[in-house]
């Protein structure tokens, strides 16, 4: 039966292995493919146009937020980064699964774009892990790590704008529950094609 | 963490298999349980009031009905069946989980109680499949088979008031589509308690 795809968003603190988490999954899923965001950034040696990212001009940028064409967007550093909606559009048509990860504003600003996307909030396992692990990536100070801690804190009560958490206590067992959320949601009827069920009842 | 429960409908046509499923589900997953119904027909030789039914009065169903204490009921010749509504509400508080089959009359009754419930709609491959299924029991004639087919078939309409779909077309995929869908629903945020994972956060 055709089953319509959709999209799922991976969301929640820095520091909690979403991208971990995403290419360990990804191999499991047949038809489950990363987004490709659009950036103002330059390329780098070896990244190609259209599978890295969308290699796009600060014009282009501001003529697709006026148009409406990004699911969300947001400023690192300088450069502008944005989820496309036409490239996530284009493969859920084609009965695909889309898979992102995003900061928590950005997954609010998609759920309010596309409604149906399917957003799953990941958690560490406690507070004082998540510091350890943001301590063990040495990338920044103590004073921005307890101030990036208090700001997930605060961010935590958005997840009641999620439809799943998973606490990534466990690496495995958090690949194996993200994974079973993507096969339960394509058995949703909100995906199934009604009229192909219809159709295949009416063989008689 | 705490979870709280919830309660799982299998529903669909007759003939389509939804209790070989259910018992081979059941074993499965932990906490996970079968939902014990009232009714007023009179205990077999070997059934045990409480485990097998609630075997109740004609009177004392009359007045749960009247209580609203049933989330669905019906007769069957001569004879009522019903889902008390406290047994199922307290093993949910209790964080178990409840699976019971029912008609599509029956289950769309349970979505009107109790909005939470998790209905999933069980599809025979195809028509004709069904038919053969039906035939293959010796229970009814042919005329009583094409008619239960033809009410069947109406009945599909209302797939939409469902939140999953399962094909039967091989009792070990489908099986395995029911416990993916049920273990998917206990990481859905509205069953965590979320004053527990802020609890978690806050040993600092």
């Amino acid at each position: 039966m055709d089953l319509k795809g959709f999209l799922i968003v991976l969301s929640g603190p820095s520091g909690t292995g979403k991208n971990t988490l995403i290419d360990r999954v990804v191999p499991h899923i047949p038809n489950l493919q990363y987004s490709i965001s659009a950036t103002t950034r330059k390329p780098r040696p070896g990244e190609t146009d259209g599978v890295d990212y969308f290699f796009i001009s600060d014009e282009k940028f501001d003529q697709m937020i006026a148009d409406g064409e990004f699911l969300e967007w947001a400023e690192f550093v300088g450069n502008r980064y944005g989820t496309p909606r036409f490239f996530v559009d284009e493969r859920i048509s084609q009965g695909q699964t889309v898979i992102m990860d995003v900061d928590i504003q950005g997954a609010l600003q998609i759920k309010k774009m596309m409604d149906e996307a399917v957003l799953v909030f990941l958690l560490p396992p406690t507070w004082e892990e998540l510091r350890k692990r943001l301590n063990k990536r040495g990338k920044d100070s103590n004073e921005i790590i307890t101030q990036r801690l208090e700001h997930s804190f605060e961010e935590l009560k958005y997840i009641v704008d999620y439809d799943y958490f998973i606490i990534n206590d466990q690496l495995d067992k958090a690949v194996e529950r993200l994974i079973t959320i993507i096969k339960a949601e394509s058995c949703r009827v909100v995906r199934a094609d009604l009229h192909s069920i219809q159709r295949l009842w009416q063989r008689r």
